[in-house]
């Protein structure tokens, strides 16, 4: 078992190179007096937004813990506690980072955009390589302690639903800014995109950092801690063996991840790309020695099962990136549909969106065929440990987006003239297609995820077969089919009433403060923080308290099959609306800067006008309820699994 | 068994009753010469759209009957013919009456609504006669030549396909023409609705009758077929009785119906509630009275079944009608929301109509549980039939809606003056209110007449348990879960496509004929009917053609688990879209009355806009894609069943 000891050494190199990054980063010229004010009112605001959430969480987690010491174990409770804070630590440290990468990019970006490039990038592997070794060295060190993957779940459970209120209280935040910014600065006033007259834009940069790298990194540590549990219980029946690979196979992914990043040189316009692609053959490579190393029964076919997982993400994210990005025939007929108005061009986009989840979808069937004939329900199982291994480095390219985007936002209101702005807005660009790309991987790990645990819950309830003629399987499966698109109701419209009161604000500003539009009478920033954070620390708690109650309503009440089914029906709607909210909404947008390139009659003309609209819909279907969607559903299947054994007790029906 | 003579003696008068209502209808004075040659325009209009139609089925349907005769049996391939001509001669003869109903209620408008109500309402009747009486009539005929449920299902399949392409098709042409007209007419031209100025009224007014009443006349009957065939086949089981009863119960049904139609009558405002209500009470007492003189065993649980569907069916109805009248508070909402603009209004609409899938579905589970619980599967089954019971006077509420709609715009068109007018409105908002209801009502009863199909074709294939934990089945899950999105961009796109070409020849035909605007030119309206009628036939093939060859494909590649599993995921996505769809569309639209009403700054402000591009949105959601997901749902289910022999022996895997 010696072999085990790989697993914390990568976590601990995996945060010690974070840490190095930290450093890389911190050590660069933060630029001019301006800039770093305009940096320190970013820092201020998102520190706040996170302080603040975090007493709510601390909240939530307190009583969680006591139910879970109370009803079920006392070493559940307390690993819960140590996943939640653990998440929390990525999420802050990840974030804390970006805020000092993002002025230092926008001072590297007065040369060129190729020296401003690392220091984006290494800013957001930091939050890249914390992430997996945090949750990699937190497993390890729990498995050696408790050697029993039930008592991990609590690990996961307690990262899962820290990251479902990130995501959720960060998209409403994000968002509530970006809109309220747009909708009064860019459409009614006309003033440019991040303008310092616009007393959101602080706001809505705030929101890049506390949506978008704070949220996201909590994303996939979920999905990444998730998946590597299903699999640890599911292993159990092959023995030790099966319970220790998914271990030794992430620690694989996080060498991979690391020499990956080393890839991340040269042109930006490849860099990351190159960085991902070579993260998986180095992963492929590792994976295969190790596997005729320990020479196992079907070693072989455990590996296939591995890398059809790993394909199928990238197949996905592939897929994302066609119907999304800007070049995309698809994009270009949105933006042709806008000519008669925002009405088509919300119509075409959100068809398209709609298409857009058939071929990831048979991605993942594939993989799971695949994966099932090579190693049965272990080979499901460990493909979706094979899709996150490289979760490093993904969760590296998707932090770069929103450090590059307030790099920009930097340059724009600290005046540094056309040249620098055009630079940032090169990186921007490149973070969008990044963006895209790491988006529907981030889907497609969670519907992995979800099925491994799945298969994980029917083993701890020990369920045989989840029959769907049996008619409480049936109605398990319309309960839970509901549940995501519940939540993102939720979500969006909790957007929409924040974005409400977002739009007065900025609207009485423009009409109250004098000499605003002439740049001598100063925005009150801080008021638009404030909204916007209470808006989101107001209207987040319901959705996600629903999240966590109603599966275990449907256990107590119809019993573990109705369970069984509630996660089946969730997990089918939840990836059918994650997937055509994020890629319409993306397309949505890229149809906007298609047209704000020039073509159709550009910036200004009606079809510009409705382009933006179009937009403005698809704003919190992307950065919103779509990524937390894949949060949602992770999150419902480990609270049935944790409170498998309780329900077992206590149902009332079924 | 003489007492199974009671079903087509039902089916008999039931059509004797409708042929009665179609004289009454015609009797009518036709009005001025001016009206009369409006008629003219829009039932020529719409007799050529469906012919071609009808040309175009003839081809598939010939080429199906091939296949079926070829390599299933020589019987299923006749009843198959039978059923889709059934289908067809209903729909057709629902139009023929509905074109000679919408004038005569338009002239006696001019007298007062109360006069000009029991028209309209008995033009609808006669559709929902002659639906019911011919599926019933059809169905004990063919049992009696034929006694194997099995070949029945041929008849149920060949009205759903028909169903298929009617919706779809006529679907495309209604909203083609109405956003065409909306968007050149209203928003640009700044002419009121129905204004005989817009080149594509008369195509608008051809929608109505092609698309709501030849497709939701072709719809329910579909549903009804299907029910009533899938609890026979699931009463195999229980012997003759078990085969008869769906019969009978129908036949209490259209007697309830018949009686129930007579009970229309009084204010218009609450006279087509009293006739659905009544309907129902009278059925139950039918009901009941046969089941104790049948005297068979476990009669009252069947009878406690079929009952639960009913009340579920008018719950459903109820609570569309809460989340999407004109008094509704979140309709308003949706208006204010308009206050922000187009975004925040579309954004808002679509959560609610998200929230909306909630009651409905957990309606849906309760019945299915409750009725599982008196009576097993058989009560699944049957309560579909009990939701279905009532179809003819559903069917009769829901035709009324565009005759109405018709009738007000021959009204506009033939400058009756405002007090017409005004009294044909009132007409139409009774419509709009009606149609709420039964749009909930199909698409519940399409839900449980698919779960009960479900359950015969587990039956059929000889399946013992469909167990998600199956990868077979979980991937088929995940299949069927996007057809129905897939099938619903599909509807869509084509709408926006076609809308587009109409919106160009709309512009260009007020650009180019001399005195248009003034009255002096003649519009071409010819032209743009030919657009919509050459654009919908293009685009509903391939839509259709997909629905029907992918659970094939499905079935043949991955086998009878498969199958079973993408049924059951393109029931759940199918509802949950269906649902969405037909309430955020109703909703959006209200939302754009109640401004008009006056309200938040009335016609013409900024915030009436917004709502209209809302109201735009939701045009084909909630009357080209919403409603053909119901029917989508039930042809799978029909495929897989008819071919179910051949996917037996020929599947690949699985």
């Amino acid at each position: 078992m010696d072999i085990l000891l790989i697993a914390p050494v990568a976590g601990l190199v995996s945060i010690a190179f974070a840490i190095y990054l930290f450093f890389y980063v911190n050590k660069q010229d933060a630029g001019t007096q301006k800039m770093q004010e305009i940096a320190a009112a970013i820092q201020e605001g998102s520190n706040a937004y996170l302080k603040r959430q975090y007493m709510t969480l601390t909240v939530f987690v307190t009583v969680m813990a006591i139910i879970l010491a109370v009803f079920l174990r006392l070493e559940v409770a307390l690993v819960y506690v140590i996943g939640s804070v653990c998440s929390g630590l990525a999420g802050l440290f990840g974030m804390t980072v970006a805020l000092k990468a993002n002025v230092r990019t926008t001072n590297a970006a007065k040369v060129n955009p190729n020296k401003a490039f690392p220091i984006a990038f290494y800013g957001g592997a930091a939050m890249g390589l914390a992430v997996v070794g945090m949750a990699l060295l937190g497993i390890s060190i729990l498995y050696y302690i408790y050697p029993d993957p039930t008592v991990i779940f609590g690990f996961s459970l307690g990262a899962s639903s820290i990251a479902l209120f990130a995501k959720a209280g960060g998209g409403i935040y994000t968002k509530t800014a970006d809109i309220g910014a747009d909708l009064v600065g860019k459409v009614e006033a006309g003033i440019p995109e991040d303008d310092p007259r616009n007393p959101a834009v602080i706001a809505d940069n705030v929101g890049d950092n506390v949506g978008e790298v704070a949220g996201a990194g909590a994303d996939l540590f979920d999905s990444y801690v998730g998946s590597i549990v299903a699999a640890m219980t599911v292993g159990l029946g092959l023995g030790a063996i099966g319970i220790v690979l998914p271990i030794l196979f992430a620690a694989m992914g996080i060498f991979a991840s690391i020499v990956g990043a080393l890839f991340v040189r040269g042109k930006p316009s490849s860099a990351l790309n190159k960085g991902t692609f070579s993260t998986c053959g180095i992963f492929a490579v590792l994976a295969y020695l190790l596997i005729t190393y320990l020479n196992i029964p079907n070693g072989l076919g455990i590996f296939y099962a591995t890398i059809a997982g790993l394909i199928a993400g990238i197949v996905i994210g592939i897929t994302s990136d066609f119907f999304t990005a800007i070049s995309s025939r698809f994009v270009k007929n949105i933006a042709e549909a806008a000519k008669s108005g925002a009405a088509i061009n919300i119509l075409t986009g959100f068809s398209y969106g709609l298409l857009s989840i058939v071929p990831p979808i048979i991605g993942i069937c594939i993989a799971t065929i695949v994966a099932w004939s090579f190693a049965g329900t272990y080979g499901i199982a460990m493909s979706a440990v094979g899709m996150l291994s490289i979760t490093g480095i993904i969760v590296s390219a998707d932090a770069y987006g929103p450090i590059v985007d307030n790099a920009k936002g930097i340059a724009e209101m600290s005046n540094l003239g056309e040249d620098v702005v055009e630079s940032a807005d090169k990186l921007d660009a490149i973070g969008n297609t990044a963006k895209a790309i790491t988006k529907g991987f981030a889907i497609g790990a969670a519907a992995l995820t979800v099925l491994a645990l799945f298969t994980a819950y029917t083993e701890v309830v020990g369920i045989v077969g989840l029959d769907l003629t049996n008619p409480y399987v049936m109605v398990g499966v319309f309960a839970g089919a509901f549940m995501p698109p519940l939540f993102a109701a939720l979500l969006i419209l909790a957007v929409g009433k924040n974005a409400f009161k977002m739009v007065e604000e900025v609207r009485r500003q423009f009409r109250e403060i004098p000499g605003i539009m002439e740049g001598t009478g100063k925005p009150d920033y801080a008021r638009c923080v404030d909204i916007a954070t209470k808006g989101a620390l107001k209207e987040f708690i319901v959705p996600c308290v629903l999240a966590i109650v109603t599966p275990l309503a449907v256990g107590f009440i119809l019993g573990k099959y109705a369970l069984g089914g509630f996660l089946a029906g969730s997990i089918v709607t939840g990836i059918v609306f994650a997937l055509m909210m994020a890629n319409s909404g993306a397309a949505w947008d890229n149809a906007k800067k298609y047209i704000e390139e020039g073509n159709l009659g550009g910036k200004g003309s009606d079809t510009h006008k409705a382009a933006v609209i179009g937009d403005t819909v698809g704003d919190p279907f992307k950065d919103t309820a779509g990524p937390s969607l894949n949060t949602l559903i992770v999150v419902i299947s480990l609270v049935a699994t944790v409170f498998a054994p309780l329900i077992l007790k206590y149902a009332l029906f079924g």
